[in-house]
């Protein structure tokens, strides 16, 4: 009887553990273990004017939603995450690079509130540092497994190739004034959306789903990140400076043809038209008064709840293509939860 | 009779056709048909504007030095050379890349007598354009056979690195005046070496050579680098501008502490060092007399000796590396007369 009494108590706690260690990882854990991976990454061969520049990039920090989404698909199929860091680390490299050469062509001075390469170092400085950090992501992005190498390679390089494509349509669009909605779509889903459903897909990938599961989560990846970036762009006007981190109402003074700017033009009378062709042209020095300008004639044609509603929209599109993944809704549950938490929904 | 006479016949034809289809490619028809298949790849997606420099950037021309170096090395093991034509093409692609941001950041106006990329459109289409290269480069390199992708990938990925390091060094050290020799071999080695070293062995390990022999083979391309780029950098100053496709006196004008300079500094008397002093810091608006006078004091303490003497060391290192690889000579002799060659030498 006292035997047995051990026997079953052994078995309980062992039952305990194997759950505990099964246990799938929220997204706050995988971010802190991940984060810790990153900057115990050692990247300081010499000569170190090349290296010190990639170093500060990646220790400025940001919400790593790529790998996290990368490591939470995996997860949702496999409990050794550990096992696609390299991977992960090879996707977040890469989209601070594009930050850091982005930030170059934009002429922007500023990033997470710090100097940006450009401006703390200089111009070679940046386009060196970006080529070595863009070679640094494929280097991690080739100790993934194995098995599955090529077809991580082939959709990074896919992807990589849809986010420069992306950059150049954004670039265009600066000094074009007949961008359409649909160009202005498609352009945020190569430059935004794709990385995020790449990165959503490879975890599933490493994991081990079925085509039609990766390609549901691709789809689940690409709709967050439609709705993410739309969610940017209003945040760009009517954010609280203190939470957004950068600098309200960029997006209006670089005249970014963005899906609130394209609408409210529109939707705008002939005297909000030619008062926002003015505003297009205005290069006096208050910046303040054309940001407040173009928001009033925002706010007069209701573009914000415009755009509150595409962004719901493809929220629920997200959340459908992840319901029809063939997989418990438990195993689905912290994905969900992840995805509305970046667009600030409890659900 | 009659019939033996007929199968004897057909045997003796049949034989030369396998020699002749088993026969190695010459350096020339190798240049010819990668070139033509350099030439039918299709890279035209859209936006047009990112594609339209990569697309004029890879029609220049140029000697394809890379390339056949890899599939000359492939064709000493293998006959199917087609088989690494992906491969040669990453390995070109990477290379054209590093002339498009590296003539961005040295701020040069030609190459082979065209105009640059960031002169015929602008810095920032420079910058996309040679990102989107790079990716590039890696699409082809991943379709390198599928089970040497990996080590592929890894000596790739180290090249590029080193690559990029080198382009560093050869930055700083046109701001530095203590630049010594081994440092100046290091730069180039890195520069220019270790690419030209990956390609041949690259292409010795997809057709399968023992390590011992890529090992050889990595260290002849690495000597016949260094021997190409010191023999670049006399022709920079000594070369036929006709011939050398370049302006003759580049280097000195733009202050590069090449090998000719550092040993001329080190062999000059008081008054020859205070001429050259004097001539880095020239502003005037004769670059021809600066030329002129550099080098007239490298003809007086005769640098040009010594740079031949250093070449052809590095060059006869290179023919006993090819000589110690495990293979009959007939199999390397092409690959011994494309390097003599380049180097202008009959061998």
């Amino acid at each position: 009887m006292r035997r047995g009494y051990f026997f079953s108590l052994f078995a309980f706690l062992f039952a305990r553990l194997v759950l505990y260690l099964r246990a799938m990882k929220s997204a706050k854990q995988i971010q802190e273990c991940f984060e810790s991976y990153l900057q115990g990454l050692n990247y300081s061969r010499r000569p170190d004017e090349l290296y010190a520049p990639i170093r500060y990039v990646l220790s400025l920090g940001g919400k790593r939603i790529r790998p996290t989404f990368l490591i939470m698909a995996y997860n949702m199929y496999a409990d050794d995450i550990e096992r696609v860091f390299s991977t992960a680390a090879g996707m977040e490299i890469f989209h601070n690079f594009t930050l850091l050469h982005d930030d170059l062509m934009d002429r922007a001075d500023m990033r997470r509130g710090k100097a940006t390469v450009h401006k703390k170092w200089n111009d070679n400085t940046a386009i060196l540092s970006g080529d070595g950090m863009l070679v640094l992501a494929y280097r991690y992005l080739a100790e993934s497994s194995a098995p599955e190498l090529k077809k991580v390679l082939d959709l990074a390089n896919e992807t990589f190739t849809g986010i420069m494509e992306g950059q150049q349509y954004d670039m265009e669009f600066e000094t074009r004034d007949d961008v359409r909605e649909e160009e202005y779509i498609e352009m945020i889903r190569l430059k935004t959306s794709v990385l995020l459903a790449a990165c959503v897909q490879m975890g599933a990938m490493l994991g081990g789903a079925t085509a039609s599961d990766q390609e549901l989560l691709y789809e689940f990846g690409e709709k967050i990140g439609l709705a993410f970036q739309l969610q940017d762009d209003l945040l760009d006007v009517y954010g609280d400076p203190a939470v957004f981190g950068k600098k309200i109402g960029g997006d209006i003074l670089c005249n970014k043809k963005t899906y609130l700017y394209i609408n409210a033009y529109r939707l705008a009378d002939g005297k909000q038209k030619s008062e926002l062709d003015r505003w297009a042209v205005y290069d006096g020095n208050d910046p303040d008064s054309k940001i407040a300008g173009v928001r009033s004639i925002y706010d007069a044609v209701g573009v914000k709840a415009l755009s509150e509603k595409l962004i719901n929209s493809y929220f629920d599109e997200a959340m459908t293509k992840l319901d029809q993944v063939n997989l418990p809704a438990d195993r689905k549950s912290l994905l969900r939860e992840y995805a509305g938490s970046l667009l600030n929904r409890v659900l």
